[in-house]
């Protein structure tokens, strides 16, 4: 059983962990950039060291560093949270070959997953649906047309070589095509000196509805439910909730078993979570599997009563999958809004400083997690959020109306957040009656927020 | 239904009932006395008005002005909370006259319960177990050792007009009796004037369960399982939790469907508590109902997930009773510690005065019920709970721990608490191997704490 855990992170992950250590009796070493001297994830651990200076790949990110004190101070596991070295196989084998457990998968199922071509094609062999696509580079617009065909209209040309949009055109029938070929071709050559195109079916406005999945090393695999994390802002999840309003219970029971599906199919081992689009008609398509805990696991641990970073701790440590699925009871609803230091009527401009005075909401089915505290200041080099406030609630209405109750207590003085940002968003429209996705606050919302 | 309500009440309750109206979209209306003026209740109420100074009886106790008042804002109902007006009869009567919906059960009701020998009377009928004692005043020896004989020993004798420990003898055998007649009786008519004696079965040791009840308008009775709440000091409960781990589950079916039973058997509409000591062979013994939502009614709502405000108020606005009991689920296990402005260490000293800074514990399976804030000041003259940790977890073990981990995270500065007195008190070998009763603070921890 693994008795010292350092962990490889700040903020309020690092806080979540250690909670989970100090409740299983497993001593903690916090680790902090000089910035982080006053963190509040070091005042909780049994020990903390300063790991460098500010620059991340001196501090959270210096893998041997990080290594040497694991091994000097005897812990006999690193957890990397998210972000930082969380999903970095470097890291994942280091751990190894120190010979200390590293919290999450190997480092072979970790490459696996991080190439995304690889995963597709992964997933594709196990019998998981994957948004429809050519399985190389289109050559010229006769080319086009039959993939398009194939596919099915709408399709989206992407430049092989692109990103942010550029030698991108979504085309939504033949007519189209032949200009919309010549057009991306040329803008992809310009930007990236490459003029090599590929092409997707295009999924409009989707839901995005991820599992949390567990594995062993055993080949034992669960799921714990479902989180829907539509409600987004530039591709970073703004809300999160599970169980989904958007599927029922075949939708659901069938997504469920292809994540688990998925999850034996490559023999993972630890907490993961599988990643799908869902368009207007429920088909659902993976899109990525994340190896490690994500920001939103509370809803989860919310509605199955489980403890998600015990359960990572209990995997790592070799035990048998601690749970069978027919014993996991999926109560209630629960719903996660992200406290961060930004000014949303300013372009969500990120807002650091030093909080005067935080009070914290509280009461039956709400749970504010955070690492900031009154005087404390939020240093502007890393992400800004400083909580998530997260509400259960037996249905999701009643959630709805928690969490605009909490989010009315909750006051942070000193500083801008987006909390009436979120509290316009729960009551919005598009969020309650659950006709929201991917695109809705950039297309929909923004638009009467900044109105208000 | 209900639209606006008036909260008689301060404090930790007050912001309890108003967080649970918010919710349900009821206008709240909050009453403070002028001590009161920065208690977070009236914040976060629609409205707030000083009902009084700080005499109790010309503020929070004054029948009238509140029911002025509540007429004069147009609330449809009145919350009473606990304490205060809340076991009030002739309250609930006036309210009943104004036409205000008194949200708890009728005068009648509780007048039933509030009078001891009445409820005693009443159980018995309804076939409850009652302690068993003498039905009237022991009049000679010799019919003592009768009773005694009947009753079986160990008995207490104890002064009718008596109180405080006056007058009151245990005999644990009838070679005793003779002696503590004599002692007993002289004894009482020197303390009351009267030497009037009765007698009942002692209990020695006992645990304090109660069975949490909701009885609807029309017949229908409900529990929603039990609270052990053994851990007290002289009288006051200290920690609660749920489910009693004493009982198993033959005796905890046994309890509960007796509980139900009395509700059914007086017609009780609205929440209400029927207490229980339970002895060494595990028989239980009621000793009073309370007709209110009790302190430590958070234990309740963890393990079972509903609302104990929302269906008091649910039931007091003539609904049927909203939930089926064998649609109740009870989940894992809850423990509260009231949190007090006190010095254990001195006797338990009431500590008044600013709190500097507040930093409340957060994450997984931890609610902090407060009504206080950096700054606040706690006035001298109400009683000294400042908050109630509550803490979930799937087993009782489990539970302790998350306690524990939660205990150590708050920082209450500029006053004294009992934390550390929780802190010691939860970790204890009463406590923790369930070996405690309500004697065990003053009889066994009490020096060992002292000693530290």
């Amino acid at each position: 059983m693994i008795k010292k855990i350092l962990i490889a992170n700040r903020g309020d992950i690092a806080v979540r962990i250690i909670r989970t250590c100090k409740e299983m009796g497993i001593k903690t070493v916090a680790i902090y950039s000089e910035i982080d001297k006053d963190c509040f994830h070091r005042f909780i651990a049994d020990e903390s060291i300063c790991i460098g200076p500010n620059n991340i790949n001196k501090s959270y990110n210096n893998i041997d560093n990080i290594i040497y004190l694991a091994q000097k101070l005897k812990c006999d596991a690193i957890h990397p949270g998210f972000g930082f070295l969380s999903e970095n196989p470097e890291f994942a084998e280091k751990c190894e070959e120190s010979g200390i457990i590293f919290i999450g998968p190997t480092k072979e199922q970790m490459l696996l997953m991080g190439d995304k071509a690889k995963a597709r094609e992964t997933m594709v062999k196990i019998g998981v649906p994957v948004v429809p696509g050519s399985d190389s580079v289109i050559k010229s617009k006769e080319e086009a047309r039959n993939e398009a065909d194939r596919i099915g209209y709408p399709v989206i040309i992407k430049a092989s070589a692109g990103g942010g949009g550029k030698g991108m055109r979504i085309v939504s029938s033949e007519s189209e095509i032949d200009n919309a070929f010549d057009m991306a071709s040329s803008e992809a050559l310009s930007a990236f000196g490459n003029g090599d195109l590929y092409m997707e079916k295009f999924i409009e406005n989707p839901r995005h509805i991820e599992v949390q999945v567990f594995g062993d090393k055993y080949g034992e695999a669960i799921h714990l439910g479902d989180r829907d994390c539509s409600m987004q802002r530039r591709n970073q999840k703004v809300i999160e909730e599970s169980p989904s309003p958007y599927l029922n219970k075949v939708e659901r029971d069938k997504l469920y078993k292809t994540a688990v599906n998925a999850v034996k199919g490559v023999g993972y081992a630890g907490a993961g979570t599988v990643e799908f689009i869902v368009d207007k008609n429920k088909n659902f398509y993976f899109i990525e599997m994340n190896t490690r805990i994500q920001v939103e696991h509370p809803v989860t641990e919310m509605v199955t009563g489980l403890d998600l970073i015990k359960l990572q701790i209990q995997i790592a440590s070799g035990e048998k999958m601690p749970i069978k699925q027919e014993d996991i009871i999926f109560r209630g609803h629960a719903i996660e809004c992200r406290i961060n230091a930004e000014n949303a009527r300013l372009n969500f401009a990120p807002c650091p400083g030093t909080i005067d005075e935080i009070n914290v909401p509280g009461g039956f089915g709400v749970r504010f997690d955070t690492f900031v505290y009154s005087g404390y200041t939020i240093p502007p080099i890393y992400d800004s959020m400083i909580g998530k406030l997260i509400c259960w609630a037996d249905t999701r209405e009643d959630c709805i109306r928690r969490m605009d109750r909490a989010l009315d207590e909750i006051i942070i003085e000193g500083i801008k957040t987006n909390i009436d940002f979120q509290s316009a968003l729960i009551n919005s429209d598009g969020f309650v009656n659950d006709t929201h996705h991917t695109k809705y606050i950039e297309n929909e919302f923004l638009k009467y927020f900044s109105a208000e």
